[in-house]
């Protein structure tokens, strides 16, 4: 088990997949980072061809943190921002090997 | 075990059933859509013949998203928005066969 | 296991008792319910002769929904609601039968 | 198990021992208690001898409930609040006969 | 298990290991310390030489608590604040020597 967290940058998305490890990834924070832009930052997620899922959404001054419950495993899948400001991901990754159970 | 996500759009229900597979769909999230309406937009579901029960109301500009947790297994729900905004649902599906226990 | 809910009306104090079914109920979600009053609603639970407890205060057009984790097992509550607006419970039961663990 | 709830007063420090059962208290809500201040009220929890920690902060009008996800087990804590107004606690105790797990 | 918390003060990273017993921590919340500052508080987690990740943001008299749901365990990682004011960590610690699972 370990901490698990990155930085969703606009215009950048972030694919995640657990590639050497098997194992399972919580999600369970995002906040906004710094900026000037004041308007909202939404952060989304595409697996496959489907349409992109908002996750959240954060209102710089008024809602900059939000707890997420995700879990993903075996998937290829991709975070991205809409918006100006980045999204700060956190949560941790817990392999199979254990028997540990969350 | 895998990401699920739908948006809901006003004015047109959305049935969910695990027709081919055994397991349980865990819903975690939800976020307001894109849109002009300043009004709230309230996530609704209803379950066979009884009236429908709020689950979330979010906020243009104050509340944009909140965190859920519920579970559905082996039964025929219906999720609708009253409002004008769609709103995304998030969370992730486990399927009976494993040994996964959340 | 299947989706709970109930809609909490002013002046009506919901009694909540698994009669049938031995099992949990998992009550994760409270939202406030439509109106026009402005003033706060507070869902309280009582059980036998204690004060009542407040579980949670919607305040409309701030915060009209709110996450619980609240497990009710063999026992009598009464769920009610101070303020003029209902607030609608969500949740889930999980009969006692299976070896599910949350 | 069974459904657990206090209101912690201003001035008035709320000690917690499960004294006669064994098992596990799980603190899941806070919620602001009537009144006329406009200030915030903080609930802070003190183990021994160390400086109290802040646990959540409740704002008049703005932010009156909180979720907490806090488990003590033969622990003596006490709970108090800074701040004019009282702080009501939710959650269950869980005790440890059963094989019951979180 | 017992309960944890500290106060991370601006300009002052704490560290945190689990250095004599075996088990994991769970951090499930944060709340802004008292202060005159208007300004967010940021709070960040650094492992070893990567970027520090954003945790929470913290808007005095807006957002002043946040639920938090990380783990950590055989990790050497460091809070830090970004802002003046400081912020309040709380959760709990389970050994590993007994069988429980959260």
């Amino acid at each position: 088990m370990g901490f698990w967290g990155i930085e969703v940058k606009p215009g950048k998305p972030q694919p995640y997949h657990s590639d050497n490890v098997e194992g399972t990834l919580f999600v369970t924070q995002a906040t906004l980072g710094l900026g000037k832009s004041t308007d909202r930052s939404i952060l989304q997620c595409s697996v496959g061809h489907k349409s992109p899922i908002f996750l959240c959404s954060l209102l710089p001054e008024k809602t900059e943190s939000c707890p997420l419950k995700l879990e993903f495993k075996d998937e290829l899948v991709a975070f991205s921002v809409v918006g100006k400001r980045s999204i700060h991901l956190a949560g941790y990754f817990v392999a199979d090997e254990g028997d540990y159970r969350l």
